[in-house]
């Protein structure tokens, strides 16, 4: 979900010659001056495979039961990852348990915790800026998840730039809580965020899903979890979890207790088994729909989900910019092979696209694509045109679908615009939501909201609202200290 | 969750005229002067018994089958309500289904309505400011419930205020959305509070659960989720829900759209198959966490509950202001005649207090409550002592509960405040929380948030704030009209 | 700066009946039937004129001098102001100096009041929505202020809007404070808004400027003031205070303490005088920018203005719905008969305007105006031409303007919105800005703020945010109450 | 105005290592590996005297007049600055005119600089955070402000934390606005924060003021500006300009445009013929209220200040802590040298006191402060008694005083507290107050407002909400895109 553009203005802004460093970097070795990472990530191969642990009450940890990963590329068995079944959770629920419902810190509890979390986002966000840094995450991401070179760094770029977001006080203003007058001298009452307690953050962040983000997704969701005073435990897929079990060492390298977090490799069933054990008070889930409703199920609703959407796009009456158009389409549908799985596109085209040679474009783009750069994956887009009186039968199929994440309205068309941006808008629910010409339905950055609408169990990701919305709930507290009133007496029962 | 405090504010303001005139008309008849009203309150008995309707697609209908509610003074079969079984459905499920995702109105589609309502609030608290509506409503409540003439006045008072706050714009400015700058110039993101579309509102508001308050509990959240743009299925326990019938009729009666909200008397069974079958978007439970439980597993989550909590009670080490203290002790306990079940009470007691009169003048306010006047009820409160270093017991026991609704804190005294104050509101989770010595667990208004703390599912009621989290979610819309950069040029794929 | 649409919106819904009723009754005597009022507005006249008098320190007061105004209509000496000299400031500055700089109320002190004003507020909204009282004012503004029956009414309409919207708890919610948690235990940091105390709302409101509305702008200030803790001395220009002085009766009548606002007629002088001598710590100006200049020389700065602007207008190239562009150029230009005098207004209109029918029409428009309904006022608008490529000229020419209240770009055409629009709001600094097809530069209403930007004395009227603005100030409160880091011990000197 | 507080916290968390080089670092030499700085901090002397230059149009200028600097410690002169007269001010009123009165960005032009100040702010905070720069301007304040290293160091410390506080997003975020729903389909209202264009920040910083911080007041007065989108010219008392000339340097190498500031060295009646001439929209003065008064009526009002206080302390009756008391009261005093001159405090201490030995302690304690560490100045603090029934005559006193910007009550006494903490807050102005028994008058950090109350023209320091109530002001954008009603005729005139 990072935004390409942040890339190519991030690339605009770094001198060219630190950008050639960065790029001739790639090759070069650093794992002597990265004190924080245990791997080598040139070197991870079937024959020197990487490892990795779990994380439970402050101990990493290995496993009796290693699952080996494939390398996407060439198939070997790339890395082991330590994965617990059934018989090894006591000691992750235990871990939560010690963890109470009114969290690790709140605004009567540990408040020198929220300024810590600051001191390590300064801390983390200037790792990340770190060019040897930046390529180590961004390889990492290669090594597990088929993209580009910039859709990997992408990813690191916007876990930075939202690490940058809650520096210094950002985190304890997060905690920020408010008051009115109450009806006599002595009484007022105050709404503050409160953090559940022990939580649970489940990121199924896989290969060919919407959510191939190994870095971005869990890191900022355990952050805004943590800011909020909760104690996640973290599972991420094994096929990725390497990216985050890497950079938990690197937060732990910025001064993030060891105890604040735990980390769990382990199968769905397993997990599941977790959750009903040690009852975490909310679950944080990114994955498929039908996995999420078992969940909600099992969990009896104390859930918050960010589901695969069934995004679409609309293109008005006004052909122009071509070459711009087909190339976000290209990239809303391509990029990151596999962003968008091949039944969740739709595109709707105005019937004067027909005349264009926006399809033959968009061909024409996505031949460019090859393997070798990981920028293809196998994506198929349906599009469908439609009439100019037709917009309310697409908005009435757009009514009967069921997940709604993204959309876009491509148009400057002035009658369009008008006529038909408003009602598409007022007439759909999809969570975030690009009008305009520049609009797309991928690469969302950290700045606004992203997430599902329409749904009571929809979370957000990255921005302060969705923090506080996803990682903490209201807490009302009404001082009532008196006096009272003069001659007071006992009044009859009522 | 009225305020006792609130109504007898209320009584010092009414001059003394008009409220003898209100209490001398309790015998007088009114119905003729009531127009949106179908019964007369005072003559509804055995042999005229009162009729309660369903409301569906703007039509008031009967049913095949009548449900006979007994007057909990005498026994006589005085109210029959139209029950709707499973086969009554559809009209209803018809009827949700009418209401598009999108909702009635939202940001961009019919802003009118907000207006709208703003003025159905204007003209609905004013009726409810006239002492005759008042009073009816008032007594049709004791009717129902075993209330004193003055808990239920409070609860109808807290209604004519709750809608106060919500006249003219207030409606609209709820739907406040904000806006950031975007990455370049024609972006901008937009964060909207979006409507679910069709929902219900299910409070089994009986007689002897916290929830007794048929007029209050219902009306607040049915307009909370009208103001937001959504459409509600409203359910009332049917041995009630004459109280929001005639509501309902009075809310027609200001210029509520009569298609705005559907209104549905049927056992829990047929209810559960309406969701089912209708399938709302966001279901609003008032009632026992039992069923909560059951109903979030149905609906897989889609739903915010508000149950029932443990509500404790700490006294402090100061003991002073006893006559007091007695009286608010009693009226939390036993006020409404069960506001607070036996089960669900416990008054932890500094061992102080063990050599004052607390105990005795408690037991003496419970003997002077009579079944006459609706004042008392079956209650029990369990009494525990503790020393001054069993704080972090207590607090443990409080971290092993399970629901979190109310909590107090009485104390004044100086070491206690602050050496344990802190302590007990950043170690507890209760969502509201009252602490001084004017504290109680009892009584919440319209002017703060009242709803449990610590789980996702957990909804607030009555101010804008819980209005906005409880009945609608975040929608990002990003404006990114361009221009494009110029000479902008396809780039490499990613 | 009432809408007119209001109107015709608020016409639509009240019943027809009611409507002629209304109409019919502006000929009736109904002072038997307003308690509160002390002239029968359709009597004054030469041989039956009404006295206005003064309000200080609970008391109204007469004169030894009294002011003759003229019955704009015929020239008659239709009202008597008891006017106050350089001889009587003194009951007003001790009146003034009694209440302290914390204010009447604050949230620290008697908070009781802010429900107090939220009832004044109730019961003032619904006396104006009584036909005969709303009638009362609509025919009073006109007696002193030419303007058509429909805009005095909107101006009264508009007044009841702003009280609706201050009902209930609504007051209290300006009060909202909000914390942040601090560095250790027992600290956190309280950000209020404080009131300034004793205050003085000053509203030039005459005849032919933009501020004839004597009933507006000084009661939505005047209740500002007093909403967010403030004790107002009101003047209005004596050739319209009858309105304002009429307005506080009600107020008293719907329970407003009398000892809370004072209200005086004086000339400018002695006004100056007793500012000087009272120093009241805030003064809210409308009036001229002259004027408001000397008085920020004079109370060195302590002072809020909204003053006269430079209201300009742009109509786009797109020419199209002409009849209404020209009906609501109109309506800018002349309604209220002066609401924008001559100097005050040009017409930027595109070359393309030049061919189509506005110009003839905007003059047929005038040309039906006439003096008996008090519709027309004697106005100049100066009408602009520009070219596809003048923009940056016209931008520059309002740059250099000095006065920036309120604006408009009138154009639904695509690509000069897209070009252009983002280009005139971004350049530019009018604080109320309509763009739009519909845009207008007159006639806000009180949902949206209205006032300057671009100075740092500019106030706004009316919203929520308007009202926090101008009359409450900023107060932070630190609690750290400890306790000390335990062993602590005296440091070294720093 | 830092907190010592801070600075004892960050040594807690600084490994002593580092902490011990950074001590030993302050003889060491540093300029080679400090790119920026044009001094060498240890070096400037008599003989080797640093020059201060000014910087407009983005060009650093000498100046035909030198103005010299005496050592404080040893009447040397030390720094020589160009001095701008009455002649050379023309090239400033050019550079404040180029910058139009929309700001050099809004929402609506170039968001691109909301990112790049935010980028801006991510690597000066990293600068400090470096010990050798965090050394060099600790230092550098220390040679020309008479102050221990650890208060330097401290101001070091706040400043980085507040560049913290905007990193990433959190600019642009300051640039929030909201909408609300209009009246119909195509219109909503939106509230923007719009920058003033050009201004001024003169910070009067001196010796022996309570503005003695040249580093933290300034700075953060002008990032706040920069933030909003204005483009201000900074003058600073020549005495300790040559601070933030360096910490320029210091932006510039983190990326900030030379032309975005104006920097002038000037005396007072050379900077009031510039702001006379260029006419900036506002105006910041931090200095004595004398000479903001008189900038006030020059500037018409168009200024907000930020002027000394009169600061008193309350010492409740319970006397424990002695200590701890005795301690924070010498800080409040002497830290700082002069921070709080005679004139200006006032402890009212509570009899009981009379007993302890707190005067006795501070008595000591101010004794032991020695020149060669700067720990002392020439400090008196009237010290008054009060008895238990004397508050209102102390409260009395303090109403009649004429500043108000900090105060604070000292006590955790229960009767007190309760009693009399919301008496004295509820009562009193104060804009930074601070209650407990942690209590203090200075040392305030960036995480919370500070400024003075009960002032329309007082400006606060450093929050969020700080920068956008100082530097911006409300615009309102009303969009009302249409359509029109159906069928829409001309209506009649009104």
């Amino acid at each position: 979900m990072h935004r390409l553009q942040a890339f190519r203005e991030m690339r605009a802004r770094v001198p060219q010659k630190a950008f050639n460093w960065l790029v001739s970097f790639n090759s070069s070795r650093c794992i002597h001056s990265l004190p924080f990472a245990t791997v080598n990530v040139e070197e991870i191969s079937g024959s020197q495979p990487a490892e990795v642990h779990n994380l439970v009450q402050g101990k990493w940890t290995g496993s009796s039961k290693w699952n080996t990963i494939l390398d996407p590329l060439n198939g070997e068995s790339f890395i082991k990852v330590a994965e617990i079944d059934e018989t090894g959770i006591q000691p992750f629920v235990e871990s939560l348990s010690k963890c109470p419902k009114h969290g690790l810190h709140n605004p009567f509890k540990e408040p020198e915790r929220y300024l810590m979390l600051g001191d390590v986002s300064v801390k983390a966000a200037h790792m990340l800026s770190q060019p040897k840094v930046s390529d180590f995450f961004t390889r990492l991401i290669q090594r597990v998840s088929p993209k580009s070179y910039q859709q990997a760094l992408g990813e690191v770029f916007v876990t930075r730039k939202f690490l940058e977001n809650f520096c210094g006080d950002q985190v304890r203003f997060l905690a920020r809580s408010f008051a009115v007058p109450g009806n006599h001298l002595g009484q007022q009452s105050h709404g503050f965020r409160w953090p559940y307690g022990p939580v649970s953050v489940e990121a199924l962040v896989t290969i060919i899903t919407p959510f191939n983000f190994p870095l971005e997704i869990p890191l900022l969701q355990l952050m805004g979890a943590l800011y909020m005073g909760n104690k996640p435990v973290l599972k991420v897929d094994s096929k990725v979890s390497i990216v985050m079990e890497q950079m938990l060492r690197l937060l732990h390298d910025c001064g993030l207790p060891v105890e604040d977090v735990d980390f769990i490799n382990a199968d769905g069933k397993t997990m599941n088994k977790l959750l009903l054990e040690a009852n975490p008070r909310m679950t944080l889930f990114t994955g498929s729909s039908r996995v999420a409703d078992k969940l909600a199920v099992d969990l009896k609703g104390r859930i918050k989900l960010e589901d695969a959407g069934f995004d679409w796009k609309i293109l008005g009456p006004d052909v122009k910019e071509v070459d711009y158009i087909a190339w976000v389409c290209d990239q809303d549908a391509y990029a990151c092979s596999g962003q968008k799985c091949s039944a969740q596109s739709m595109l709707f085209m105005h019937e004067n696209w027909s005349k264009s040679s926006l399809l033959r474009q968009m061909n024409d783009l996505a031949a460019r694509r090859k393997l070798e750069d990981l920028t293809v994956g196998p994506v198929l887009t349906v599009v469908t045109e439609y009439k100019d009186n037709q917009i309310p039968m697409v908005l009435d199929a757009l009514e009967r679908m069921h997940a709604h994440l993204t959309a876009a309205v491509v148009s400057n068309d002035q009658l369009f615009l008008q006529a038909r941006l408003a009602e598409v808008i007022g007439k759909s629910v999809n969570g975030t939501t690009y009008a305009g010409l520049r609009a797309r339905t991928t690469g969302a950055p950290q700045n606004h909201w992203f997430g599902p609408a329409g749904d009571p169990r929809g979370a957000g990701i990255g921005t302060p609202e969705a923090i506080k919305l996803v990682w903490s709930c209201h807490r009302e507290i009404i001082y009532d200290f008196g006096p009272l009133p003069q001659k007071w007496e006992t009044p009859a029962s009522t």
